[in-house]
C-alpha cells in the first residue's frame, strides 16, 4: 500500500471512504505482525515520534507508543502537566521546538477542539490527532471500525445497512462524533442513545437516529458501543455527575448493558467499549467479560490501527533529503 | 540454558534449588556481557516488557528497565500514581489491557501481597514480581544470593553451613522473607536480628534463628544483610518511627553496623544492603564504603539477575505463532 | 575525529579553543545526518545514557535524549522531583548506583554549582553538565556558537572581532557565563547588557564590556543573545520579579528587542534566544519569528551539538573490556 498524499490524521471527516478502507486493510497486515512472537518491523527506523499530551491518557498514549516502537521509531513522550517545555510558552512555540528537533510525527491530545488542525497547517511534521476536546478522536473510531470489520470476516460491504448504536454521554464525547462519521461513511445505520440532556441538537443533521429508549432499539442492533461515564470529570460514583446527568441509579436502569437487557438483543450483537470500564455502571461484568464483548480485542486492534496510521501518513519530505549512504 | 516451563517469577518458594542455581549461573553469563563496552544482546528483540508499579521505586524499576533494554526489548513504563490507565479501573482490567497490547512481560509492584499471583494465573503474559506488599521480592533475594555466589568463587556448595544474618525491620520486609527462603534452599544457616517488636512470630517456623543481640552473633557471621530503616513510611529521621520502633538512637546503638562493631566480625564477613542507604543509621559510611561492602556490586548484579530472569521465564506462546518470515 | 582524552564536559573553561572547534566541526557532521529522513547512527549502540535532572527541564532533557537515541544508545530518564531513587540518599550515593548499573554517560542538571564536577572526579562514567545552578551550561554555549558558526559559513575566523551582546538577567544566568567563556575563546568582543542590579561585579574581570544602554550598543552588534526573563522563578508576569528587577514595563522599555529597536541594528544582526520565549517581554513576535531570528535553528543545532559531545567525550574504558565476540 502506498502512503497517502496528505500528511496529517486530524479527523474522520477529512478521510474518504477509500482511505478508511486502506487504513483498515493496512491495520489487518500490521496486526498479523505484532501478534506473533517477533513483533517488530523496521518501517519507521530512524524516524522520531513525539507524543504531546495536554491531557493525561496513559491508555491512548501507550497504544501510540507501542505502535511506534513496533515500527522501530524513536519516541519522546511529553506530558505537559508534568513538563516545563511550555512554561509561559504557547502551543505553537512548543510545536515549533518539536519540529526543530526534526520530529517526524507529533501525536497530540489537547483540550481545545481543532488545536491539531492549527498545528498541522503550520508544520511539515505529520500531526496525528489523539483527541481534541469533545471534537474528534479519529484513531478510536478507526479501531472500533476495524474491530467490527475483523468480526465481519474482513468484508467491507458488511457495514452496509448494519444497525449500530452509540450509548451514553454523547454531548461530551469525541469518540461518539468520530464513530458516527466513520460508520456512516462505511454505510451503517447509526443511532445515538442516552439521556436527552446529553445528546446535542446537531446529531440529527449528522444523519443519525436519536433515541432515549435503549430497550426499544436493542433487538435490531448488530453492534453497540457503550461509552464510558466519565465520573472523574464530574463527581463521585455514588453522586449525580452534574445537572445534565440523571442519578447513577437512573442511568443504570435506563442505559446500562446488563445480562437481562442483553437477552433482548440478537445473539450476533457485538459489544464495544472504549475503556476504561466502569463495571456495574454502563456495563455489567457478565457482559463486559462475555463472549459478545470485543473490549480486549479493541485494545489489541488499537495498536494495529495506529501502526497503519504511522505507515500511511508521512511527514512532508522536502526537509529530509534521502541519501544512498548506508549508516549501519 | 533452556527457559523454564513455568512462565512467572512470583516468589522464591515456587522455585526449586536447581532453578535458583540455573538463575545464578545464567546471571553470571549476562553479567559478563553487560560489563563490557557493547552491552546489548538480541535475546528479547521484538518483545514488549511493561513495568507496572503501584508503588514508586525508581531503583528497582530502572534495574528491570536496563535489563530489558540490554536484551533488546521494547519497554513501556506505567507508574500508576502518575497514570490515568487505572482511573476507576480494577487491577485485573488494567492487566487485561496490557495483555491485549500483546505485552510479553509484566513487571509488577503492588502493595497487596499476592497481587502478582492473581494476575499470573489469569494471563498468558509472564509476570515478574517486583515486590508485593511485605510478602515477597524474589529478584532482590536472587541478586543478594548471586552477589555472595560470585564472592564465593561461583561455588554453590559454599552456601552450605554459612552463617548469614538479616538485620532490622523484619516484619515489614519483603526483602527479608525472600532472602530467608532463598538462602535456606541453598543450605545456609539464617538468623534474623532486630527489635523483638519487629520480628514476626512465624520466623521460627521458617527455620531461622531469632535474636535481638547483634553483638552476640556477629563473630560467627559469613554475611550480613542490613535492611534499610524505612523512615519515609513512618516519620522524620530524628523521630521514633512508630510504636513498634525503638528510638533512632537506641536502634543505632543496638543494630547499626559501624566500624567498632565490624571489628568483632570475621575479616571475611561480607556486608550487603538493598539500598538506598541511611548513612549513619543502619550502617556507617566507613562500613558502607569499606572493602567488605558489596552494596555497589549488588546494584550491578541486580541488572544481571533480572536479565537472567527475563531469559529463563517466558510467556505462554500459544497466542504468538512463530513464523519463518524475515522482517528485517 | 578522535574522541577527547578527557571524559567529562563540565564547563567551557575546561575546553581549549581547539576542542571547541572540534566540537563545532563534529556537530556539523552530525547535523548532516539527522536532518535527513534516516536519522540514526550506530555510534553509541550498546551504551547507556542516564539523564539525572534535579531541576525540571523538558527542553534540555529532550534534546539530550534525542541526541543519544539518534546515536543508538539506551536511555534512562531520572527526574528527581518525581523519583524515589534519592529518598534520603545523597547525590553521590545516587550516582554510585547509576555507575553500578554500568551507565556510560550521566547527563546531569543540579541546582548546586560544581555538583557535576564533584561527581566527575569520583566516577569512571562520562559526566555531561546539563546546567549547574547559575554556574555553567556548556552545551547551550556550544550550540549558540555553532549556530553563529553555521551562519558565518563555517569560518571559525569569522568570530574574530565580532560584536556580540548578551542581554537580560546576567546574574542568575548560567547561559550568560558559559556563552561569555565560549565566545571570548573564539575571539569575539562580548558585551553584557541589562539592569545594573542584574549584572555581577565579576563581569569586568571576565573581559567583557558592561552596559545598561542597549540602544547605544545595538548598531554595532553582529549577534545578540536575548536571555529569558524567568518569571516562574519569581512571580507573575504583571508583577515585579523581585527587588533586583525593575517593573516588567520598565524592563520592556529598556531591554525588549522589538521591531522598532531592531531597525537600529545592522541588517546582518543575528538574534538568538535560549528559549522558551516570553513573547512581548524580552522579545516581540515580529522579531522572534523574523528573518534575523535563529531561535528554531538553535533548537535543531542543540541536538547536533549534543550528538557531537557524546561522540567526543567517552567514559573511561578500563572497566569495560572490549571483546571480539559478535553478539548479533
Amino acid at each position: 500500500m502506498e502512503p497517502f498524499s496528505q500528511k496529517d490524521l486530524l479527523d474522520i471527516k477529512g478521510l474518504s471512504k477509500e482511505q478508511i478502507i486502506t487504513i483498515l486493510e493496512s491495520a489487518r497486515h500490521f496486526k498479523s505482525v505484532f501478534t506473533r512472537s517477533m513483533k517488530k518491523l523496521p518501517t519507521l527506523r530512524g524516524k522520531t515520534v513525539v507524543t504531546l499530551f495536554y491531557e493525561a491518557s496513559t491508555r491512548t498514549r501507550t497504544s501510540f507508543e507501542l505502535a511506534a516502537k513496533r515500527l522501530g521509531a524513536d519516541i519522546i513522550n511529553i506530558s505537559v502537566s508534568t513538563s516545563s517545555v511550555t512554561k509561559g510558552e504557547s502551543l505553537i512555540d512548543t510545536v515549533k521546538t518539536l519540529s526543530s528537533y526534526k520530529a517526524d510525527y507529533i501525536v497530540m491530545r489537547h483540550k481545545s477542539p481543532m488545536a491539531p488542525h492549527l498545528i498541522a497547517r503550520k508544520m511539515p511534521v505529520s500531526v496525528i490527532n489523539g483527541g481534541d476536546g469533545n471534537h474528534s478522536h479519529p484513531t478510536q473510531a478507526l479501531l472500533d471500525a476495524y474491530t467490527l470489520y475483523e468480526q465481519w470476516n474482513f468484508d467491507i460491504n458488511a457495514f452496509q445497512g448494519k444497525n449500530i448504536a452509540i450509548v451514553g454521554d454523547i454531548v461530551h464525547s469525541r469518540v461518539a462524533r468520530s464513530n458516527i462519521h466513520c460508520l456512516k461513511k462505511l454505510g451503517a445505520n447509526v443511532t445515538v442513545c442516552g439521556p436527552l440532556t446529553l445528546i446535542p441538537r446537531e446529531m440529527e443533521k449528522m444523519g443519525v437516529e436519536v433515541t432515549t429508549d435503549l430497550d426499544r432499539i436493542l433487538p435490531k442492533l448488530d453492534a453497540i458501543n457503550m461509552l464510558r461515564v466519565q465520573f472523574e470529570r464530574h463527581s463521585a460514583p455514588d453522586q449525580p455527575i452534574d445537572s445534565l446527568f440523571p442519578s447513577t441509579r437512573e442511568y443504570q436502569t435506563l442505559f446500562s448493558l446488563n445480562e437481562k437487557r442483553l437477552r433482548k438483543a440478537k445473539p450476533t450483537l457485538f459489544v464495544l467499549h472504549p475503556g476504561p470500564i466502569n463495571r456495574g455502571i454502563e456495563i455489567d461484568d457478565i457482559v463486559a467479560d462475555g463472549e459478545r464483548s470485543l473490549i480486549n480485542t479493541q485494545v489489541t486492534n488499537g495498536v494495529a490501527v495506529r501502526m497503519a496510521v504511522f505507515y500511511l501518513f508521512r511527514p512532508r519530505v522536502e526537509n529530509y533529503p534521502e541519501t544512498e549512504e548506508d549508516f549501519e
